[in-house]
């Protein structure tokens, strides 16, 4: 291969509030030659996803900050172009952590197979992949629920929230959505099969929620937190089981999130609520991957993808993300494969 | 048994904010003669616990609320005056929950026997009781503390945090006591052998609760809630266990307790809360109870007693929890016994 110039998304300034195109630049950067091991890579779809809002905070958390000037990396969907790696060959599709960029070198040990005879092959990016197991294991392993149990989910409509409410069903408990807009709610209930759906953005929202719930609430699988999560949590049963998956009502507030106090509430009740980032699971990830992958071939899950097209398009799929409009997984369309026939 | 009039403490005012005298009523009630299987108990030793502070507010709760107008019940230490019952004799120690009143009449079933042998017999209503077990399931279960992790315990100087640091220091863990007086400080540091302690009633808390915690907190049992939780809650280490058995902070609060939401940072983090009340753990108190009296007998454990003397003064010594003038277990002394000798 030759040395040749592609575009990165790089992080120019660290936002406040809500990101903003001003964040993000697109730089020209130079590719070399593979090393030995090495392979090169063409975008074909990207992962936007909420958490990494928290790496654009210079701030400790689970995970690094992103640096500024540098390419902001993520889940990509990418196919082998050349290939110095003796486990990869030319149109092999590949997952991986990765520049937002046109193309990436990687070594051979950073990059997974992708197996398009399985499954469509942005599955691995959802469904299949980081997010499907968030759901699965956030639920299950924290959540526990137990048949004829109340489950609310928020962000219901979201990657991962799709996904918890339908293994919830699996599970056999009743299962209540929490989304924001008629579409979703109409999603969650006509193809996904959950019991009930709440819209948030309702003066409502409060009476519907509680209406919802005649039994309570015994897991809550939060994706949002809020004003959203202190209405579940007067719902809470004795016993309840909170899965702290994300806060995404937080992510661009500035100064301090402030709400009611919640320890009370959890005395009362017996309640529990714990955080998660998936990394608490690696060790678990082939079991939750293989049942995951039944169920989708079993047809007891489904999965929506709302995917915009090209790259320069990604900031603004990244901004929808916190304006609630995807429905499932949004990903960025970056390429057609070369050489790949899917 | 002639019938006969004595006075008990009736609840003549829902308390709004602190509790004051006001809200209760000296009253006399005659007793009537002894049914078959019933004692006659004459009340040595009462038990004042912040719990009930809960039970004067007339919302759905763990357990119901006092009813106005009766007397208000709780942990009463006995002498058996009069028996007609073949389990009880004359000058027979009883625990029991009875009416704050001088006297009371019990079913056999409803009280319990006090070895005096085993320990002194207010140890019944404190280390060797309810209270003791609290800190025992509390810490154990839910904590899961670890030899070599820290542990932080607020409301430490009282009844069930000193309890609670005692037994994180058999389990090996370095404990870190939060407490409201340089007295209280200095029994903790200094009788109870905590490896730090931190006034929480000092401008220079939040500092002095970060120099104390340099290796973070990896359990912390919460009496108090508020702002002091809040503190702790900023120092949580990964996989970081809160049991909440307490909000002490909040229970004279009047309209909503407001702070921080504390959900990302138990995303971060992957930390755990839980709340429980004792009764979840009543199968195994019997195991618990067993523990609790060999350490008290190997000298592990220690315990500290407040005790306020004479029945009129119930209500002060009551009040006194939510000001913090006691260290250990707040008691009234109500009378000698008549015929026990201990």
């Amino acid at each position: 291969m030759e040395p040749f110039t592609q575009k990165e998304i790089h992080l120019v300034n660290r936002p406040e509030g809500m990101p903003s195109k001003e964040d993000f630049e697109f730089r020209e950067k130079e590719l070399s030659s593979l090393q030995e091991n090495e392979v090169l890579l063409k975008t074909l779809y990207l992962s936007v996803d909420p958490y990494m809002r928290g790496r654009m905070k210079d701030v400790k958390s689970y995970i690094a900050p992103f640096q500024l000037n540098e390419a902001i990396t993520g889940g990509v969907l990418a196919e082998v172009i050349e290939s110095r790696s003796a486990s990869f060959k030319q149109g092999d599709i590949v997952t991986a952590n990765l520049n937002w960029a046109e193309y990436n070198v990687a070594n051979e040990h950073s990059v997974r197979k992708v197996d398009p005879s399985v499954a469509p092959i942005t599955t691995t990016l959802g469904i299949l992949g980081l997010t499907g197991l968030t759901a699965y294991f956030g639920l299950l392993d924290i959540g526990q629920p137990q048949p004829g149990e109340t489950v609310v989910v928020s962000g219901a409509a979201g990657a991962v929230g799709s996904v918890v409410g339908q293994i919830a069903k699996i599970k056999g408990t009743k299962v209540v959505g929490i989304a924001g807009s008629d579409e979703k709610i109409d999603y969650l209930l006509n193809e996904l099969g959950f019991d009930a759906a709440v819209n948030y953005k309702k003066d409502s929202f409060k009476e519907d929620l509680e209406k919802a719930l005649p039994n309570g609430v015994d897991v809550y699988f939060d994706n949002v937190g809020g004003d959203v999560s202190d209405a579940v949590i007067e719902q809470l049963n004795n016993q309840a089981r909170i899965s702290l998956c994300g806060s995404i009502s937080s992510y661009n507030t500035e100064g301090e999130d402030i709400g009611p106090r919640m320890q009370w509430k959890f005395i009362k009740t017996s309640s529990m609520m714990k955080g998660f980032t998936l990394g608490d699971y690696a060790q678990d990830f082939p079991t939750g991957a293989v049942q995951l992958a039944k169920w989708l071939a079993e047809g007891k899950l489904k999965y929506e993808e709302t995917i915009v097209d090209g790259f320069e398009n990604t900031p603004e799929a990244f901004f929808g993300l916190f304006k609630g409009t995807n429905i499932g997984k949004q990903l960025v369309k970056v390429a057609e494969p070369e050489f790949a026939k899917l």
